[in-house]
């Protein structure tokens, strides 16, 4: 029996999301299934983030157990080739490659990909320009008035910490024992991508030990309120205090919004 | 009775091709739709270049005439909020936003975009590194081993012109009374477009009077053979001789062209 660890990059446009849904193309499903061809028996993989339909992962991780004859070191590149995320475009043709498999990794047989994730990055994507441009609208969240960056970044800084984010959490996620999760860092600054993104770029980074549901997204579309004025930069606390949804900001749209990095510690790793 | 001439970008990926098709989303009926909607009536539109599946366009072209009460200065914007292309990202959700229309003319009755065109320009992006991201599949052709394009660079001189260029036909196309094109100019360079682009781009870009079925992706093909070794840096003259597609390279996969631009004669525009 082995205990595998993948980490993993999907472009979120086409999925209904990471979780399996019946007669729906998961990311979950895509990966389970490719598996499952290459260890001849059905795989369950146990995803450390269920991201939503439009969501996108530089490093989703996922871990599964199972007895089967093909080599770990082979697992990478095979799963991939079926996945049409071969290194070769020429191998690709015809197969969806929104899938990439960016490591496979044997670990310790007690290693949970989500039990044992002690931190996670999320990544938000602004484009703040009042040019359209077709090919960046599944990556990125458009708005054409211009942001207070500054407002912005010091509104920021009141919810880095420990703190109640029930304001911040979207109906419909799973009953929660607490809304208390603590905040490592949140950085806002203006990135320079490509000459596809004319005008300004946004980055939004933040890092904590867990998100409620849809929170990141929550916060993002309240900073962005904050850069339009609609709220105060020095609001948050009271917002945090209100434990109110209502106070909060508008939800960004998912289409931003990158599952980026997920931290375990060196123990939890078996290393 | 006004004719209107219209310019468009769009992300190919999710679409037919350009040539409106029963039971299936082309980029001709998508804009129909909502024209028609705006005028009040079924409005057809005459596009410049039927690209194909996953083809697309930076600059395609489309006329229609018809008779209509919008003022002409408003269908720009008024169409791409019903496409889903607002400039304001919060107005676009849950619309696909694909398709953008650039630019909304008017011009003289007897005007047509595919009649009157003198010449159209297509972009093609090779990413040429064996690094997988998903972000990028279906907008580049990506391959691993490294080209030679100095080779490519002299190949492609010997394609400027005015030729037979049978070869690069594919079948399947319209009936022609000629396989004689004029190719003005070819230009292969090496392009740093942002950061997600690791290793190198390659953009081919070729400026010509008409371009046969799928002559474009066939040229690229076999300048990309040329790079790899597989066909002589001075192979062109033969292979156009043979007027064989057996003796041409490979046909480049759609994800990576872009319909860039298409040129009036200024008298044919009545400007």
């Amino acid at each position: 029996m082995k205990n595998i660890l993948i980490t993993i990059e999907y472009d979120g446009t086409n999925f209904c999301g990471w979780q399996r849904q019946p007669q729906k193309r998961s990311v979950q499903g895509e990966i389970e299934r490719v598996l499952s061809e290459l260890c001849r028996q059905p795989i369950k993989i146990n995803g450390t983030s269920r991201t939503d339909a439009g969501v996108h992962a530089l490093g989703q991780r996922a871990s599964f157990t199972a007895d089967f004859g093909i080599p770990v070191e082979r697992i990478q590149r095979a799963a991939n080739n079926l996945l049409g995320s071969s290194t070769d475009g020429l191998r690709n043709a015809g197969k969806p490659g929104d899938v990439y498999i960016k490591k496979v990794e044997e670990v310790p047989l007690d290693f949970h990909a989500r039990f044992n994730a002690v931190a996670k990055k999320y990544v938000y994507l602004i484009k703040n320009t009042d040019e359209v441009n077709v090919f960046n609208k599944n990556y990125c969240y458009s708005l054409p008035d211009k942001l207070d960056l500054d407002a912005m970044v010091r509104a920021a800084e009141d919810l880095v910490g420990t703190h109640d984010f029930k304001c911040f959490q979207a109906a419909g996620g799973k009953k929660l024992e607490t809304t208390v999760r603590t905040i490592y860092s949140l950085e806002i600054k203006e990135k320079i991508l490509d000459e596809k993104w004319k005008g300004r770029t946004i980055q939004l980074e933040v890092t904590g030990d867990g998100f409620l549901y849809n929170m990141v997204r929550i916060i993002t579309g309240t900073l962005i309120d904050v850069g339009r004025g609609k709220i105060q930069e020095d609001g948050m606390g009271r917002i945090l205090e209100s434990r109110s949804r209502k106070l909060a900001g508008h939800t960004a749209p998912p289409q931003g919004l990158y599952l980026s990095e997920i931290y375990y510690s060196e123990e939890g790793k078996g290393k």
